[in-house]
């Protein structure tokens, strides 16, 4: 397909020269409203070589480069700037390919290398060659995962990669589904436990329903109370429960919190705790809160979109010690696991259909029940989606590569360079861990010496929470580094190291370190 | 990296001997936790060659088959055979890069080919070369947009974008939002509109509050329905108003349902018009919808998930006649536009941040307010989501390639090819159309020799209902092609053709009619 537009098919007016001549050099030509319909228009040739040649260019300029260290993992350029040096308007007429992979040479320039050994600043990072290839081929193939009919592969993939993960949650029989996040997981687990606590609001709503409350503690993720607003339960019957100073939730006051909801008149019907806190890295204690869901008849979500894939290290895995007594987990591979954005599945305990008949409504262009083979692989019912993609397949081709050894030691390796950054952390002057981590989350404060010697009150906090947004700056700037940081709870500004890739080594937590210092040394 | 799991690090166990010969053959090396943490471990020069054998593999299987009408749509297989046929299993220990190879090659070949010229059975197909190669490029770079610091370039792609899709709309100003799905949009527009209704319900939820209830036709898509129970409202507050026989709503009708729900004392706050019905293709009468919306002042979304790119086209975007009177659009261009699944965009006509006032949970670790560039680029928090995939960039590359006339001639020509194949169905034989389409779908009956002096009574229709079903299955099991059939309204069974991709011909059409004539004449 060329880059030049015209070179597809008719315009408007009546036939051009350019049509007139294919007319008359045509057999049987068919012109309809001006457009010529003979043969297809792209020319597939070009095309072709304008994947072949971007593919080269990603290959060097993203793949090779991301476990090169020398490689810059940003470019910055604000906002502004960054416009006038992209050419972002679209056009009546189009580009040529020359010009189109100048545009991907920018746009790659341009872009945080997330796969940079060296960016630590959010969940995911790093990259892994078999996902990248089992995406690859989900982008070339274009399905969508609804109907066995036009996903056969795909949706076998699915089932058997929810099937191993239902295993290592270790519920003897479960469902589930990929769809688009931690975030959607949770939403699809709160819908869930409120359609089992009472399958009227389906069809009915909630209005003249009672008020449904639902518990988590203040360290969850923020989806939870987007979850509550979407779905009309409302933010403030979310009911945030106290957590420890290691960011784990506090069973007795979610034990008061019920009763208080109770003699308020209010429904409970969900408790979602959370196995890996997205700024500390905490573990709800689950075995505590299961003994207290149990107790009042509350449906147990555990969102492990971040946490889940220790469960996969027979070393860690005691972290979410009683994850089985949940109803519901939600769990992101293209976290820990490197699968990519997005791969991140809800795992259901109930094996009724339960999930079917919450989101089930029977489109009969798509979900006809006369096909000619077992319907029941039709799975697309079971989602609040109607297209969907094939996200369990990049995890399942990252699986069959490493095996679950494999993936069992790079979570081994991502906790041990942990506890050796901790232990670095501990030893330098002027870092100060926030709390002792049990993930790999490593929360910690940079003081640079001219703070070092003073009172810890008010006025050195103040003064220290400048000190992290100012390093951001000045690494971005240099593009060394990411790392997030963030104020928590009341706590001036701390980084947030994040360690997940097997690209990164004990080398890139010294440099962190080093770097941290030289760019904060002065201020 | 190897596929030999054991090359990733360390045991569980103290050293093995390997780990005690590195250790050794290293100057400073670090064991923690039965860990060696010097170097990176993965083996990047082994995995970028797999990455280049895999992409050989997917330019010759996938990208040139994809316009070869000799090769199958599908190689059909049972799912029982298949999954005999497939190496599910995730096992303990990972395989080699060859035996992952052929594992992509069967996951190909057992694959639906729906970039095949011939795959005419969903709401998307062919193969945009342009489109695929930005997705190349958001799988290698692995980006989420929810920041400016993390995905500069891509937040600025999605605005450029949005404002242009705005223009098409009709809007001076506006909003927007790529989002998973058309399903996930109209979600999106409807809690956006029960929060502009009443802000409230936000905090305090549905419980209390006055029977909300919404309008739409029965021929929209049964993702309305899901929304409606998903946020809490209920699907009997779904108020269903009837269609005319082309399957457009009765404007008469919609104002005697606001009328009816407002005597039952209910709070009517959303009307979703269907621009491009899923079955018949069909466009509501936008401006007198807009009309009654005005008068009882309600939200009037368009689910344009299918039609909206008609926008495009000077020739056709009548058919959306006073969409610029809308309060929200969904257009997902990955239908008709061939940007790849996902590319769905939520539009807005407000402009006074109602996205980021209705979903913002203002997370301190994501959307820090003392950054040093203008956070205003962080649109993040306008999201249900967190993490989030680049869509727009892929409609961006196409977009930038064919230029908006190239966009448009595609449109042209798919509906003028499907006003060729009406013609043609008019003029054969046992052919009958449903009825005279305005967009791409095609509905038509197929009527075997035997039936055709039938009678048409209930006799016949019963008959001729097992007809479509049967032909299916004669092509999937042939993989000659791929269309869809559904039973609708009552009516038997019948086919529905979708036309989209300019790798499609007049010769697929006649190829069409006549591979359906000589799998069903003996019916």
């Amino acid at each position: 397909m060329s880059g030049d537009a015209n070179c597809e098919g008719g315009m408007e007016e009546a036939a051009t020269s350019k049509q007139q001549e294919t007319l008359q050099r045509k057999k049987n030509a068919i012109l309809v409203d001006g457009v010529i319909l003979n043969g297809p228009v792209a020319d597939s040739k070009a095309g072709e070589k304008f994947v072949e040649e971007a593919s080269k260019l990603i290959m060097e300029e993203v793949i090779k480069k991301a476990t090169d260290v020398t490689e810059k993992v940003c470019e910055w350029q604000p906002p502004e700037k960054l416009k006038t040096l992209l050419d972002l308007d679209l056009k009546d007429t189009g580009e040529t390919h020359q010009r189109l992979l100048k545009l991907c040479q920018d746009v790659i320039r341009f872009s945080v290398k997330t796969n940079h050994p060296r960016f630590f600043n959010q969940l995911y990072a790093g990259i892994d060659y078999y996902s990248l290839v089992a995406r690859f081929i989900t982008e070339a193939l274009n399905p969508s995962v609804y109907t066995y009919e036009v996903s056969p592969v795909f949706l076998l993939v699915e089932e058997a990669v929810l099937k191993k993960m239902i295993e290592f949650i270790g519920w003897e029989e479960g469902d589930g589904i990929f769809n688009p996040g931690g975030s959607v997981s949770n939403m699809y687990a709160m819908n869930l436990a409120r359609y089992k606590y009472c399958p009227d609001i389906k069809e009915k709503g909630l209005s003249g329903m009672p008020r449904l409350v639902l518990f988590t503690s203040e360290e969850c993720h923020y989806s939870v109370k987007k979850a509550a607003s979407f779905l009309g339960i409302g933010t403030q019957n979310v009911y945030f429960i106290k957590s420890d100073e290691r960011g784990k939730m506090i069973p007795e006051e979610l034990e008061k919190q019920v009763q208080r909801a109770r003699k308020e008149g209010a429904a409970p019907f969900f408790v979602s705790a959370t196995s890996g806190t997205t700024v500390l890295g905490a573990f709800d204690p689950l075995d505590e809160i299961a003994d207290i869901c149990e107790k009042h008849d509350l449906w147990l979500h555990v969102d492990a979109s971040w946490g889940g894939s220790v469960l996969l290290s027979r070393k860690h895995r005691k972290l979410l010690q009683g994850v089985h007594r949940a109803n519901s987990v939600a769990w992101n591979p293209h976290k820990m696991l490197m699968a990519g954005i997005q791969c991140c599945a809800l795992l259901v305990k109930d094996n009724s259909d339960l999930l079917k008949r919450c989101y089930s409504a029977k489109a009969s262009y798509l979900f006809q029940q006369d096909k000619f083979y077992d319907v029941s692989y039709d799975t697309g019912d079971k989602s609040i989606q109607c297209s969907r993609r094939a996200d369990a397949f990049k995890f399942w081709m990252t699986w069959k590569a490493l095996g679950t050894t494999g993936l069992e030691e790079r979570v081994n390796r991502a906790l041990a360079l942990a506890r050796y950054l901790v232990e670095e952390i501990k030893k330098r002057e002027g870092f100060q861990l926030l709390l002792e981590p049990e993930y790999a989350n490593i929360c910690f404060w940079y003081i640079p010496p001219r703070l070092r010697n003073m009172e810890r009150g008010p006025e050195f906090w103040e003064q220290l929470h400048q000190v992290a947004p100012t390093i951001k700056e000045r690494m971005m700037k240099k593009g060394s580094m990411m790392l997030g940081y963030q104020p928590h709870c009341g706590k001036a500004n701390f980084f947030r190291q994040v360690i997940i890739s097997p690209q990164v080594s004990r080398e890139d937590m010294d440099f962190l370190l080093d770097e941290i210092d030289s760019l904060g040394r002065d201020l």
